[in-house]
Parts: structure tokens; sequence; C-alpha cells
């Protein structure tokens, strides 16, 4: 496995301090699933009355935790709840086995917790096509529930890592007439883990008081503007996995409440970008809107195009202004578009309009522009009023030698 | 502009010996459209009786003479016909003085020759968004029409060269009864060009005697299986070009000749797979086939989600038997596909089966496989009958090099 040296440069300053949120209590140990000498589990206890809601994959090739997470999230009950997560191990493409072990673990999960099967959630991330070592994971379950703690969010965070080069949390507080809500998350995501693709799972954790449903959809809704649109490499994960549960231990309802919604997106968002300003070799930050579209499918076609081209990844690393390859990206991307009525736009930079390059336009701009660490691109195709954002990385020599100079 | 020091590791032994084409002259020139002191501009005359039939890229910021060419290609004139090609300057995202290069180009060999305008073909390659000096193509015209040979197709092989490390020519013969039927084309291919995309361009001749419309059929079917089968990085060039030119003066007629097609079809596949084998830092030479899916469709969009995988694609480069990405790719394609009843090979190598690790596979056995330079991946969905094979390489340092560390 690459042995990670350096934090990302991209990473922010420090970990946020995250807040206690009443009705949840977090454990995390040293359970040895494939790693040596760092904590690789992490134990989330949720009291009565918590609902529980989620996004997945939508790999074809899911891993047994994600199909079990998935038969169990649409269950109404507001009994108590758990969920288990460990590193160094994916459990994906294992199969008959692997639902063996997932069953097994979230069985002893809630035999210790003295909850129903039903509402144990369970995610594992790691190499896959090897068998989880189920039995060291289950244990250390009695010792994780006797640690169960309100503060232990930070440390449960550090439990998820793979090979991410820094922890990621986000918090945000919604002062309302009756009272405080607090939403606090954690990620992990974007480091390598040999044999397999980087995972990206997410636990957020709020004393909102909402029903499962419209949290579902408030939280299906908001995935869309926010973790399936970024892209390290186009390459999607057999493990994505995204789990909301709200205690409503405030009291305070947000049913309808856009400050609550709001501050989920930002939430949901913060997270989404560490994740990307982790990516493996990431130097650079980007930003692509397209705007203009007929329709927001065709907005979100063409951004993902751009984002993911590895002509236009790879100008970017080279700090190389290449905006031909940007009209390489959309012409390729299947959606609709005018040559001749594109403008494309470095941050405020006008480079390029009406299908050739800008008259003020200079590769100087150009030039000093990108050696931003945060790069905006746009583009208006001048065909409508839809748009869509997407959020990337640079791909660089970082990414090979992750990927290719280690061996699994 | 990438300094090409070295020739791809998987390029062929020599240049094969073209046969002349009756009725097809060539001749190439130093026109200094970008390049110093080598050819940069080629043109081919076709005798009376020419029929030319093409395919195009279905980019959606098509180059002026890509667009000038498909206007062109449906006309049943059997007059005679030219194709004039510059390396060094893509015409690409040029407006509307884009427009007026190719028409000064296409026009002024038109008169230089005694042909209709309609009958002449064009191509550009290079730098895109940049005007196309049209005056020194046309200063050379005359040049050009007085050293036509039937020997000169070698020399416009070389000469429509952007950075590829190796031109790239094939040639096929069919005895028939009635005589021999001769095929040969020239391509260029996966050099890069700053700052723009790779562009494919190939050129094909033969003195079959057959009318337009059955060999524009023949030509768009085998083009699925060859040039539209190959991918380096997924991108789209603004100016794939293809032309088949059929001058008919051998007199064989090969409407409904079998071996006729089978030895187009390996003349195009060969040169498609040199396009791969110069692919931007390739070390490995990769076949993906895709067997036992329900539809076609849903075999090509598996075969490409594999050959176009970072994740992939790094991990040959680092000749690391990482079958865990292919089941990734397979997951995240959008076709169908049974996690548990996926077989993959490597060459004959039995790796996964029935959704696990087969129990006899080796990962010594794997490695000692991905050190060959073609590497063969083959995955059966056990779905249905239907198969796809594409054909790519590695991502390496090397594409980084080219792509990122050189400044346009």
């Amino acid at each position: 496995m690459a042995s990670i040296e350096h934090v990302s440069p991209l990473a922010p300053k420090a970990f946020p301090d995250l807040p206690e949120i009443a009705g949840a209590r977090f454990a995390s140990v040293e359970a040895g699933v494939k790693y040596a000498g760092r904590m690789d589990v992490m134990l989330a206890h949720l009291a009565p009355g918590t609902v529980v809601t989620g996004v997945f994959t939508k790999s074809a090739t899911r891993s047994a935790a994600v199909l079990d997470c998935q038969d169990k999230i649409g269950d109404d009950s507001d009994l108590g709840a758990a969920i288990l997560v460990n590193a160094g191990n994916a459990n994906a493409f294992t199969g008959k086995n692997g639902v063996h072990s997932t069953k097994a673990v979230t069985n002893a999960v809630a035999e210790t917790l003295g909850l129903p099967e039903t509402r144990v959630f369970s995610s594992s991330t790691g190499v896959i096509g090897e068998p989880l070592p189920h039995d060291r994971i289950t244990a250390k379950l009695s010792d994780l529930s006797e640690r169960l703690s309100a503060d232990g969010m930070a440390g449960a965070a550090e439990a998820i890592r793979t090979t991410d080069t820094f922890a990621k949390g986000s918090t945000r507080t919604i002062s309302t007439s009756n009272g405080d809500v607090k939403i606090a998350g954690i990620a992990k995501g974007s480091g390598m883990i040999a044999p397999d693709m980087a995972t990206m799972l997410v636990y957020i954790f709020t004393d909102a008081k909402i029903d499962r449903a419209p949290l579902q959809a408030m939280l299906s809704e908001l995935n869309e503007r926010t973790f399936n649109s970024i892209t390290v490499d186009s390459d999607t994960s057999t493990s994505d996995t995204l789990l909301l549960a709200a205690t409503g231990q405030s009291g305070v309802d947000v049913t309808n409440d856009a400050d609550f919604k709001a501050c989920l997106h930002a939430v949901m968002l913060d997270l989404a970008h560490q994740v990307v300003r982790d990516g493996e070799g990431a130097t650079k930050f980007v930003e692509v809107s397209v705007t203009g579209a007929a329709t927001e499918a065709d907005a979100r076609t063409h951004a993902l195009a751009i984002a993911n081209s590895p002509l236009v990844k790879t100008a970017i690393a080279g700090e190389d202004p290449n905006w031909g390859r940007i009209v390489m990206a959309i012409g390729k991307s299947g959606a609709a578009a005018d040559r001749d009525l594109l403008t494309i736009r470095f941050g405020d930079i006008l480079v390029a309009e009406a299908g050739w390059v800008s008259p003020d336009y200079t590769e100087d701009a150009g030039a000093a522009y990108m050696q931003n660490a945060s790069i905006q691109i746009t583009v208006d195709l001048g065909l409508g009023e839809s748009s869509s954002t997407v959020w990337t990385c640079d791909l660089t020599h970082g990414y090979i030698t992750i990927n290719a100079d280690y061996r699994s």
C-alpha cells in the first residue's frame, strides 16, 4: 500500500471543533482488521427516537454492507440505532462470505447494544476480494460499547480513514426561536486503498426533530448538488455510503425549516469539497460551472465532461491555461452545444467568446490565473437558462505514483 | 510543444512497404505552417472514376475542415478528387475565419488541379484557436501538383505527423480470379499537439471498383469495430477524419466480396492499433473483451468503462494484476451486470469467478502476466450471448509529462 507521507496541500488548516449531538455517542478502537497501531473501527450509538436516512453508490457491484444498509434504510422505526464502520477491508466482491461477514457484524452489534438487527448499519472500506476478518471486529464490541461517549466523533473521523491524508469533519448550528439545532458530520474519501479504488463514506448527525420521509427527501436532493457533483477520477466505488441520523433531542422541528436545509447543505458541501481536496495527488481545487444550457442535464453532462477530461486535468496540473481542451471536452460530451456561441472564463478572465479567443485575452493573464490553488472554470453555452456546478482536482504525477508505482 | 525524444516502445518494427495504388498520386512539402525543417502538407490526387467515402468525429465542436468534408462526402460524382492535409494548425475554434481558411485552401487546390471545389477534401491538425496561415499552404500548391507521384504515400505518412513518435501505414492485397486488388492506408494520431488534444487522421486508398453507397456502408460498419473501438484517454478530437478513396482502376468489382471487406477491416484495425501503440506515454497495449452480455451495447459500455478507467490504466502501468478495479469499472458503467456471475481473465489466467477470486488464482501468476507488453483482459458477464472488444493503452507518468509538464 502507498505510504502517505504528506498531507494534501489543499487540506483545511485544522480539523473543526465538532459539538456534541444529544442522543449520539461514539467510540473507536484498534481492531487490527488490516492496519496495525491505529484505530480502524468506529461505533456510533443513536438513542431511541432517532431516524436514519441514507444514499448509496449506484454501482452494480455494490458491497455486502451497502446492500444490507439499503435493505434497512426505509424502516420507519424510531428505536435506537447503531452504525459500525471498519477500515482496512471493504468486504467487496467476496461472494456469499461477504454477506455472512456483514450479518455477523451487525448481529453482534445488535446483541451487544440491545437493538433489533434491522437498526444496525455497517460500512467496510479497504482492500476488496479478501474475506473480512469479522471476528476481529466482534471481539472489540464490548470494549467499544463501554467507551461510547458524546465527544467521540473526532476519534471516529480518525478511525474511518484509510489513506486519507487528513481527517474530515464539518459542523453548523442553526439558531431558531425554539432553540439551537446542531449538525455535525465526518467523512473519508479519496485516499487510495490498495488494491482498491477510493471509497467515500460520510456520516452526519443532528439533534433536529424531523420524520424520516422528509429528511430522506432533503438528503437525496442535497446529495445531487454535493457528493454527486464531485469527481476525482470518474471512477465509482462499490462501497460509497452516506448516512444521516436525526436524534430529535433538540426538540426543534425542522420539517420545513429553510435554515436547517441550508446548513445541512453547507455541511455536506464542505465535506464533499474536503474529499476533493484530498484527491489522490491533487494540487489544485477546481470548480467547473456550466451556465446557459438548454436543460440542467445538459449543463451537468458538459460540466462532468470537462471535470473528468484527463487532458483538461493535466493542463490544470501544468498551470497551462489551455482553453482549447475545454472546447474539446464540451464537443465530446454528447450534450447540446454550439461552438460559435461558447463563452469561456477562467475566474473573472474572459478567455473565449463567439467561437474564438477573446481579443482582450492574453496568455500571460491566463497563465498567471492558473497559478492559484483554486481554479474556477465557467462556460456559458448561450442556449438557455439552466446551469450546473461540479468540483474536481487536477491530474498529476502524484496520482500516477499512488495508483501505479506501488504494488498491492 | 513537447519534444518527442523516443519512439514508442510499442511501435511496429518498421514502416510497411506500401504498394502503388493505380489512380492515386501523392506529394508532400515543407510549407512552414508551424513546424520548421520538416514536411507538413500533403496532397493526394485521385483520378476520374474515384469514389470517396468517409467518417468523422461526432464532436459538437467540429473544425471547419471536418464540416466542409461532411458537406461534400455524399456527392456521387466520379470526377477526379483531391485530399489536402496540413499539420501544425488544426484551424479549430477559429470562428468565421476558420471557414474562410478552409475555403481558401480547397478552392486553390481545385483551381490548381482543375477539379470542382466539391471534390476537394481537406484536414488540419495541430494547435487550435489560432488562425490558419492558409497562404503558406496555397503558395506551395503548384510545387505540390508538379511533384505528384504514385510512390509518394510513405512521404505523405510523414507529412501528416504532428508529435506521433512513428509514421503509420498498413496494406493488404486481395487476389481474385479477376486480378489483384490493393488497399493501402496511412494514419496519424495520439501524438500531443500543444495546446491541443490528439487528433486522429486516416486516409485509405484502394484500386477496387465499387459504388460509393456500398463502400460507405462498409466503411461505417467497419469503423465501429476499429477506430471507434480504440481509446487512449477518453477524450475526443474536434478534427478526427477517416477518408477512403476507391479509384476503380484494378477493374475488379468488390461490391459483395467478403475477402475485400476482410482485408479492409485488417488495414483499418492495423492502423487503429498503431494509433493506440503511439498513445501518449503508453508502455502497454491492452485489449479488453467483454463477453456474455445481454446486448452488444451493454458489452461495449462495460468494455469502454474498463478501458477508460484511470484506476485500471494506472494499475496496468504499474504491472499490478488489480482485478478489483475491473470489478469497480463494471459496477460504475451503468450497463447490466451481476456481481456474482462475473468471470475475469488475464490472458488465459482465470482470476475471478462467481463473485470471488478463483481458488486456483495466485497473485504471482497475475503479476507475471502483467509484465507482458500486450495485455488481454476478458470479462464474461454470464448474462447473454453478446460481446465487444476495445483497445487501449496504460496511463503512465509519460502521459502526465507530455500533457502537464510542458507549457503550450
